[in-house]
């Protein structure tokens, strides 16, 4: 197996579960000295404010900046920036920012309320989050698809200020992400990053107002920081390597596949890339195509190492057995590359997104097909979603109970509350029981 | 402010808001020992499986049992338990189970899909956790209604398996526990507790399999493992001490109020107890009637302790300054004890749960109203919810692009793949492309 581009497993090898295991785990390392020096930057912003952040700017990014005001960004900077993209570019952007907004529109779900025979009224409230942090990693990293998928949908959920912070090292600022910026709608942008950018939302400084939620990528300190912030304003999921699998029914031209494979594989050496077909025939073709394929991409690096340590063709025995696998993995990204691809959706409980069909590649979700492409990874899909709307708002429950609608409740609440050893908790219902006051 | 029984607040000093902040202020400690020895056990656990969990069930819970299944209680002997108590006791808790039901079964929400006019059909699937694991402590802080409002959520989110654990030191079982169980639909139940309990659920063992999530309150070391384990499961929040925050107008009778404080202050010696009101007088008979009814109460002291370090009675300037300072809180239990309260509910951005009204007393909402008594604390309801049926769904995007779809999409995704240098993102697009497919 050491020999070949990608590795080979098939389902009715007696150790195939194992193997399976093994090629999916991955577990994130914590880093003592990350974790040490986080620590200490979250404490000194926690106390010293724009001081401590302009001195971490100045340390680690370079930037020459003398106060905050000089790190800000303003929207008319953004808007020119945008104008002066070219005219294609500039569309893509605009078309793509509108697909996920129309999208993200059918997340929104209304508050309720009802009202029971005894006049009593029960209910849930949605109400977006006041402000949001968004954090755009500097550098090579910096998608401006990125900004677009976590500002809109706050947006969307109607949060006033979303606040978007990205490093700018050497005082270099990246045109497409500031575009994109100004695109989404984004509300102020700072040019500050790592723990320090995290601290100063988490804590709020002179100049920057404490956020409710911090989202967006970020390298090992601002993944270390987020969690550490975690409780004092919520956070989105530490995202693992980047996945996709791939179910075909040997129907979709080979290098397609192969060039599916290849848009997770570039992502980064750890990302996977997953194939899994009844068809050995077209396993082996696909295989061919890889090594056809591979010599022509820029990141062929990537995608080698990728493929070789992390990815994997899969015989199997039937689409059906395909889809139980599926199952285990919980992949963010499904790619169902069949006739009737519907049928064999409909089977699957656990994926961050199912593209149907031959035509569905995940590189148009990511992009633009309007639904999210933060997705839970490392089979965190058997229990959590692609950010939404609903990660911007929050709920409270409802109650108001009336006179009538206390003596019924009251008289279950108290018995409870005794069983329970709660005194106060039974008085304060029996104090609504009508028959007992006075 | 030191003689006396609750702290006094206004307002209009100066020195207010520093006030109101030093009184909120809670930092959850981390514990060394307890972090150093949960994480042996946690591992033992996954390496060991059942023989790990039986052998720290013997040590920390002194039970006698030799292997799992003498662990296990049956769905029968559970039934048993809830036939055999005081019939208001069964009547309480099957009253409040399903209210319980009703309201949550409202939270439910449908998967969706829509098609565009190029044949492009994208949606949002939701669907239930397969497996989750309810955490229940022992002794003294064993609620049954934990039981109910926990599993019920999952049970109507459609979870197949409820996974109930809970420790029985020295072998002693909690009937109430158990028949609330029993009422709550929870599909299994294992009498282990601690670490142990976490990791067998997160892990999977011999006997149990790995869930999805795992909810439920417990000490620190089970607060400390669901963290350690978050990644592999998902958890529910991890919860500070409980807070109650009153608005009053002055017309609720002063005992109801000062008892609705106690309710809260019961819990715990953390646990937060404030009022706010306009009226000065009445915040002066609330005092009085603390004083009064305090010496009463089986848990005076812990009301006392509660009360005295970290309760308020704080006047403000108007009904509308007391809504703000609520948003500013963001109170896990808001009573809104007003006339109209409606009007002042409307302008609350930030609670867990609202009761309004007089009749509306938190101690109907922690058994019987419907609503979920798991709510957000420490100023967290700024950006989570109460527990509920999305705690046990998730979303899977859908997305099914037509051949004429991805003619519009693809020249889209090229041009911004191109944009962030992903050339095989962009060459994925491309084959999409009839005109330059072939």
């Amino acid at each position: 197996m050491s020999k070949s581009v990608i590795n080979r497993l098939n389902s009715k090898d007696i150790a195939f579960k194992d193997n399976l295991k093994s090629l999916l785990a991955f577990e994130s390392e914590q880093d003592d000295a990350i974790e040490n020096a986080v620590n200490s930057i979250l404490k000194d912003v926690k106390q010293n404010g724009d001081k401590a952040v302009l001195k971490y700017s100045q340390q680690f990014d370079k930037v020459t900046a003398t106060s905050m005001a000089e790190l800000e960004v303003s929207l008319a900077e953004c808007q020119v920036v945008l104008e002066s993209l070219p005219q294609e570019q500039r569309q893509a952007l605009e078309a793509a920012a509108e697909r996920v907004r129309t999208y993200h529109e059918r997340q929104k779900t209304p508050s309720w309320s009802y009202q029971e025979s005894d006049g009593t009224i029960l209910g849930q409230k949605i109400t977006p989050m006041d402000r949001v942090g968004l954090y755009v990693p500097g550098g090579k990293a910096a998608y401006p698809s990125s900004v677009l998928m976590n500002a809109i949908p706050a947006k969307v959920a109607g949060v006033k200020e979303v606040v978007m912070v990205t490093p700018t090292p050497n005082g270099q600022r990246n045109p497409l992400v500031l575009a994109a910026a100004a695109v989404a709608g984004v509300d102020r942008i700072i040019t500050i990053g790592g723990a320090q950018a995290v601290a100063a939302l988490a804590y709020g400084t002179e100049t920057i107002s404490q956020v409710d939620k911090i989202v967006g990528p970020g390298n090992a300190f601002v993944a270390s920081a987020k969690r550490h912030v975690f409780g004092t304003v919520g956070i989105d999921m530490v995202a693992g390597p980047s996945e996709i699998l791939i179910i075909a029914d040997g129907k979709t031209p080979v290098d397609w596949i192969a060039m599916d494979l290849f848009s997770q594989a570039e992502h980064d050496e750890l990302a996977q890339a997953i194939l899994l077909s009844p068809d050995e025939n077209y396993l082996n073709k696909v295989e061919e195509s890889i090594i056809k394929q591979l010599e022509a991409m820029p990141r062929k690096d990537i995608i080698a190492t990728s493929l070789k340590n992390r990815g994997a063709l899969i015989k199997v025995d039937s689409l059906d057995e395909a889809c139980e696998i599926a199952n285990f993995i919980a992949p963010e990204h499904l790619e169902i590359s069949t006739e009737n691809a519907q049928v064999w959706a409909d089977k699957i409980r656990h994926a961050g997104a199912i593209f149907m069909g031959p035509f569905s590649s995940e590189s148009l979700g990511d992009y633009c097909a309007g639904p999210n492409h933060v997705l839970p990874t490392s089979r965190t899909a058997r229990f959590s979603s692609p950010l939404g709307v609903y990660d911007f708002q929050k709920r409270s429950s409802l109650i108001q109970v009336s006179k009538q609608g206390a003596q019924t409740l009251g008289r279950i609440a108290k018995e409870l509350a005794y069983g329970e050893g709660l005194q106060s908790h039974a008085r304060s219902a029996e104090y609504r029981l009508v028959s007992e006051e006075k």
